[in-house]
C-alpha cells in the first residue's frame, strides 16, 4: 500500500524482534517495529519518553502533534521513542507481513503485544532501565496503562490520554460498528482483497461512523468544522473524513480493533482489575478530553479511584475524542501545562 | 411484511386521504393513515390529545407506554388519538403502496406531511378545533414541534419528548450511519428486495449501531441490560436489539429516516428559525432523557431559548435515547409528572 511509507509516516526505523511469540500463544514470524527518535539519552539513562500511537495513527502524528521546541515533549530534554503499532500498517502488520500471515491471515494481536515489544526495543536496544514517562492517547492510552501494570518499576510517570485500562462493552459495541462497516463491503471479500480501493465504499461508512462519534455533538453545533477550511459538512466529510480513510488498507484498521476490542489490564493479574491498577507504581496522569463519546469520561473516573494516587484533568474541547488531533489552538497549551506538570513532579 | 400487522400494532382504523397532495410537490396515491383511538371525545371537544410515533415505532407502542389508567395520559379522561406515521409500515407505505409507489418508488416523505395528514384525521374526522396536548418522543417530537408552528392557534399545550425542531448536523450524520448499514447489504438490492430477511446482515449492522447510540455508556456501565432479562452484552444485542430490527422493512425505516434527515420547522416561515419557534403559542414542554446521544441536550435548549415560555425538564434515566421505552421503573412516573403538570396548566 502506497499510503504505508517513509514518506508519509517516516522517519522511522525498524527493530528486528525475530518471530515474535504473542500473548495468543501464536508467533508473528520475522516481526519488525518501526520506531522513531527525537533528541538524545542522556548518560545517566534517565531522559526518555516512550509515545505509543492510536487506532490509524502512526509515529508521524505523534511527533508532529505532541513533540516540539518549548514544548512539554521537548526533544532538546527529552529522548522520545515513538512506537508504531504492530500491525499499524508500519510495523509488521497484514499489509506487510511474510505471505503465510498476510491480509486475513494475519495473527490476532493484543495491546500486550505492544508492550512486549516495545520493551524488547526500550531495554535491547537502549540499554534504557526507566522511562520517565509514558504516554499515549486512545488506544496508545490502552499501551500506557499496559507498561503501567506489566512493568510497574520501569515507568516513572504515566500521562493516559483519552483512554481506559480495559476496553468497556460500550466501546467494544462502538468499536465493532467500525470493524462492520468494513468487513460489510463485498470488496472486501474476508481480508482477501487487492487494494484498499476495493473496499472503498466501507471506508466510506467508516468516515460517517468517525463523523459522528469520533467528533460529538458540540463539533457540529459550533461549526468547529469551518476552521478546517470547509463550506459545508458534505464537504468536510467528503474531503477531510472519507479522504483521511480513503488510503488505509482495512486489514490494518481490523487488525487494531481487534487489540482495541481485547484489551484489559487485568488480564495480566488474573483477571482482577483492582489489583491490577492497585499494582501501578508510576505517578499517574489521566488526561480526558471533553465530550468524548468514544472513551466516556466516567470510565477514565473509574479507573481513577483504582489507581494509587491518579490525577484526572479534563481538557476542555468542543472536538470529543478527535480533539486528539489538536486543532482547536487551546488544546496543545493545556496539553503541555498538565504533562510538564507531571515530568517537573 | 407480517410484521406489519393488526395482530402486532393494532388496534389501529384507516382515515381515507385520497391522492395526497406531499410537501416534495409529489402526490401519495390513495393514501391511508392508519390511527387508533382510547377513551371518548367530550361534547365541547376539547379532551383531545394527539399522540405521534417515533421511528420504527407504531401506535401500539406509544398506547402501552405513554397511556393507562390512572396516568397523566388516562383514556378516562381525554379521548387520545395516536397517528402512525406515513411511510412506517402500517399507514401508505413502502411495503403497502400502490405498485407504481412500492419499495423503491415509494415517494420522498417530509414530517409536514404526516403533521398535514393528521390535521385532515383531527379536523375531518372529529371535527376538533383545538388539541388539549400534541405529545411525542424522538421523530414524534418532530412532528410535535410541527404542529405547534403550523397550526399555533389549534394546538394548546406540547410534550416534546427527546426530539428537536430541527435535525442538527450531528443527527443527520447519525441517521445516516443508520441508512447505509441497509442500504449497504447487496440484499438490499437498492429497494428492490423480496422480503426482510434478504437485508438481514444489513440489519443486524442496524442493530450494532443503535446498540451503541440508541443507549448510551450509562446503560452498559450500570448493566442495565441485565434489568431486561439477559445474561450477557452479546446475548442482550442478539436478542433484544438484532430480534427487534429482524422483522422490520428497510425500506420502511428508510422512508421514515428521509423524514427524520430533512426536517426544519424553519421551512413553514421561510427558513427563518427564530420566527417559526416565536410564532408557537402552544404551552411548551421540553421533555429531554438524560444521556441521550441521539438529540443531545445542548440542542434542545436552544430549541427552548426561542420558544415562548417553554420549559425544559431532563428527565433522570440511565437508558440515553431508549429511555423511551421505558424500562427504568421511575421513568413513567418522571413522564407523568412533568405531563401531568402540563395538563394541569
Amino acid at each position: 500500500m502506497a499510503y504505508y511509507t517513509q514518506e508519509n509516516h517516516g522517519p522511522y526505523e525498524m527493530f528486528d524482534l525475530g518471530d515474535f511469540a504473542l500473548a495468543s500463544g501464536e508467533k508473528l514470524n520475522a516481526c519488525q517495529l518501526a520506531y522513531s527518535t527525537f533528541g538524545t539519552l542522556n548518560a545517566a539513562k534517565d531522559n526518555a519518553v516512550l509515545i505509543t500511537t492510536w487506532w490509524s495513527g502512526t509515529s508521524k502524528i505523534m511527533e508532529t502533534t505532541y513533540t516540539g521546541a518549548g514544548r512539554a515533549l521537548d526533544p532538546a530534554k527529552y529522548f522520545i521513542i515513538i512506537a508504531n503499532q504492530l500491525g499499524s500498517g508500519v510495523s509488521t502488520s497484514p499489509n506487510n507481513a511474510n505471505a503465510g500471515q498476510a491480509k486475513a491471515k494475519f495473527p490476532r494481536l493484543a495491546i500486550a503485544d505492544d508492550v512486549c515489544a516495545q520493551h524488547r526495543l526500550v531495554t535491547g536496544k537502549f540499554g534504557i532501565r526507566q522511562l520517565a514517562l509514558v504516554f499515549g492517547g486512545s488506544m496508545g492510552a490502552q499501551q500506557t496503562y499496559e507498561w503501567a501494570v506489566r512493568y510497574p518499576e520501569m515507568v516513572k510517570r504515566i500521562a493516559a490520554l483519552a483512554g481506559t485500562t480495559r476496553c468497556s462493552d460500550y466501546s467494544r459495541l462502538f468499536s465493532q460498528t467500525l470493524r462492520e462497516a468494513m468487513t460489510s463491503d463485498a470488496g472486501f471479500n474476508n481480508g482477501e482483497y487487492g487494494e484498499s480501493s476495493e473496499v472503498a465504499e466501507g471506508l466510506k461508512r467508516l468516515a460517517t461512523l468517525m463523523s459522528v462519534s469520533g467528533w460529538c455533538p458540540e463539533f457540529y453545533r459550533h461549526e468547529i468544522w469551518k476552521t478546517l477550511g470547509f463550506a459545508s459538512v458534505p464537504e468536510f466529510k467528503t474531503n477531510f473524513m472519507e479522504g483521511y480513510f480513503a488510503p488505509m488498507d482495512p486489514n490494518v484498521l481490523i487488525a487494531e480493533i481487534t487489540k482495541w476490542q481485547g484489551h484489559d489490564v487485568a488480564r495480566a493479574q488474573g483477571g482482577d482489575l483492582a489489583k491490577a491498577l492497585g499494582s501501578i507504581k508510576a505517578k499517574t496522569l489521566i488526561l480526558q478530553i471533553e465530550n468524548d463519546l468514544m472513551f466516556p469520561l466516567d470510565d477514565c473516573r473509574d479507573d481513577q479511584e483504582m489507581i494509587p494516587g491518579a490525577q484526572l484533568c479534563v481538557i476542555k474541547s468542543r472536538c470529543g475524542h478527535l480533539g486528539l488531533f489538536a486543532i482547536e489552538p487551546d488544546y496543545s497549551t493545556q496539553f503541555d501545562h498538565n504533562v510538564g506538570e507531571l515530568l517537573a513532579s
